[in-house]
């Protein structure tokens, strides 16, 4: 029985997280879980599973789950996020927080030595050198939580690491996978919303629209499995079947297939090393299915997936600012406030204007990413 | 350095394999060799790669080679293949033999805890059982040397066995893939050398148009990987790009991906569990081939895979039936004395009449072996 700290437990990651959990009952237990704000959401889950441990944003929310829980150990604040990560009886901490909140929760999680499963973008995103550094020195395994880096991790099963020759992150093309780049000049947000394959919030849908979403998962690629930016390649391919690639130094590939189901890394990365059955999943059918497409990425078509690359390849800092200026612009988009293709100018701006800080300390990464921030609110003034 | 002993170094896969070997002058030396009566092949082969010890079918083709090289050590006969198979300083054997007389090798090779790369599809269809428990006693791991099974060996890398839910065979369709039942019935052998994506031997060329190689390929998969026949499906894919692939528990699907080159899966073989660079090589490249295809295999349009099901689900001799009948009938359709779709009645008419033996023994299984070739030569009688 493996106890799990969910940070995140009401977001679309927790939610899946607690399918697979309540699959299992033999195999997990939720022994702890933070979320934010969404009270409606995580009271039936703690009726249900029970949690030992409870964190929440803030001392409002703390009271309102006590006038129902009165004998519940309910955490306020974001330190909830850390205390839980850091549980003697927790097994497998999974981060499923949005932001950079998630980052430190992370780095806590290493040092007491827990199975981790990643979810959350920005810990490798704005901070890889130092959470790598850290597994290493604590011989910590970060375990992926999203379909393409699991996919590479299960391709990467019982080999070698110096016998990668490239990574092939595939690419789905998003909603506007077949709009050329003056269509995007009208889209708008309802256009953007719609996935052709996944179902996901709306922050990555964009994110998937702009391509973005695939350059932050390129450079998350480069830290959890050290592979320089070079050796990192984006294949289009619409069906997302193919969920990722490793080509080896023989020319043998190997690729993670499935159905578009979250659930399946998700658990992947909870009962990592084994594998366990998944009933309420469908089992993917090629058959049915019948065609596999494959095509070129095209940079300037989503130079957002260019940028990503070039923050990766500057390093420091410029990581934290097209992260942390994409995050802003989107919520700008989300909220009506610019165009689908201001996105990327915004985004392109804030780096322009960044003088890259080299291997920055966690304070360094902090504060970049809060000035990146209000320098792109500002952009609009 | 592995010193490497080749069983049929005159053959495709033979020729293949020295071509790794030339590549690897570090990592692997040709120590010994047996062919039949090419001497024209071997003459050159014996002067570049300078082997130990040669073993060839006859005495005629051993004083053939002492007269161009009077100091090297051959050995004529058959029990030469067995000779070099335990050679105290051979590391690898690779058995490419053609026929049951590879079969002695491959379990004397075991035996000495040789690593055995396995080309011979006899030693498994006929004498799976034998093999198999002498290779689980000898704590040998058998290296398949098909694109096909080492793609699944690959797949299977890092995982646990019992974590298999099926095995996924993918097949051309060979020559014939296009043609209806009705079609078969006026081919030629020329149609039928033509196979699609692989340069092979004319033998499999033709099992690839009858299905029967894929037919073999799965009793070959069932004891290598100890599955089920239930669990191994085949997959028409007419790119031959995914080499097969592994369904486990989970739903995820684990696929190898290449181009159609020998000389990928033989070198995988020989340098397990390593990999090395194969320049020479050519790269996947899935945006230049765009899509691929899948489709269902159907048992009616290739009534040699049913039989091939069906000898290996009836398991003892049924399936040393199958592999006798269909070596015969494929030699009679390359002489031009059988039609195409008589092969596969002059198998299934040796099946019917054929009473299983269950668990034979080595001697039992040679014996059938002959009695069906007789048996099936005399059907045209």
């Amino acid at each position: 029985m493996k106890n799990i700290s969910l940070l995140g437990a009401t977001g679309s990651i927790g939610l899946q997280t607690l399918e697979v959990i309540r699959e299992h009952p033999q195999e997990f237990s939720l022994y702890a879980m933070a979320f934010g704000k969404n009270i409606e959401k995580a009271l039936p889950i703690i009726k249900e599973f029970k949690p030992s441990l409870v964190a929440v944003s803030d001392e409002q929310s703390r009271r309102a789950l006590l006038a129902e829980h009165p004998r519940l150990e309910v955490i306020a604040g974001n330190e909830g996020l850390e205390v839980i990560s850091i549980e003697p009886a927790v097994d497998v901490v999974v981060n499923a927080v949005m932001g950079s909140v998630g980052l430190q929760a992370t780095l806590k999680a290493i040092e007491a030595k827990k199975q981790v499963a990643l979810a959350n973008k920005e810990t490798l995103v704005t901070a890889g050198h130092l959470v790598m550094e850290k597994a290493k020195k604590h011989g910590v395994e970060l375990l992926p939580v999203d379909s393409e880096h699991s996919a590479i991790f299960q391709s990467l099963n019982g080999e070698a690491r110096n016998d990668i020759r490239k990574i092939l992150l595939t690419a789905s093309g998003g909603s506007f996978r077949d709009k050329s780049r003056q269509d995007l000049a009208d889209v708008t947000l309802d256009d953007a919303l719609k996935h052709p394959n996944w179902s996901m919030g709306a922050k990555i849908t964009i994110d998937s629209a702009t391509m973005m979403n695939k350059g932050l998962e390129v450079i998350e690629a480069h830290w959890l499995f050290d592979v320089p930016y070079e050796e990192i390649d984006v294949v289009l391919h619409k069906e997302s079947v193919i969920h990722s690639m490793v080509e080896y130094k023989d020319n043998s590939v190997i690729a993670q297939l499935g159905t578009p189901d979250m659930r399946v890394p998700i658990q992947y990365a909870l009962a990592y090393p084994s594998r366990l059955e998944l009933p309420k999943s469908k089992r993917l059918d090629l058959i049915e299915i019948g065609k596999l497409h494959f095509s070129e990425m095209d940079q300037q078509r989503f130079p957002c997936l260019r940028m990503a690359y070039d923050a990766g390849k500057e390093g420091g800092t410029m990581t934290t600012v097209l992260n942390a200026a994409n995050e802003i612009a989107v919520e700008m988009f989300l909220t009506g406030r610019i165009s689908f293709l201001e996105i990327e100018e915004l985004i392109q701006r804030a780096m322009d204007k960044h003088e890259t800080i080299s291997r920055p300390d966690l304070g360094t990464i902090l504060e970049v990413d809060h000035q990146t921030r209000t320098k792109v609110l500002s952009y609009l003034d």
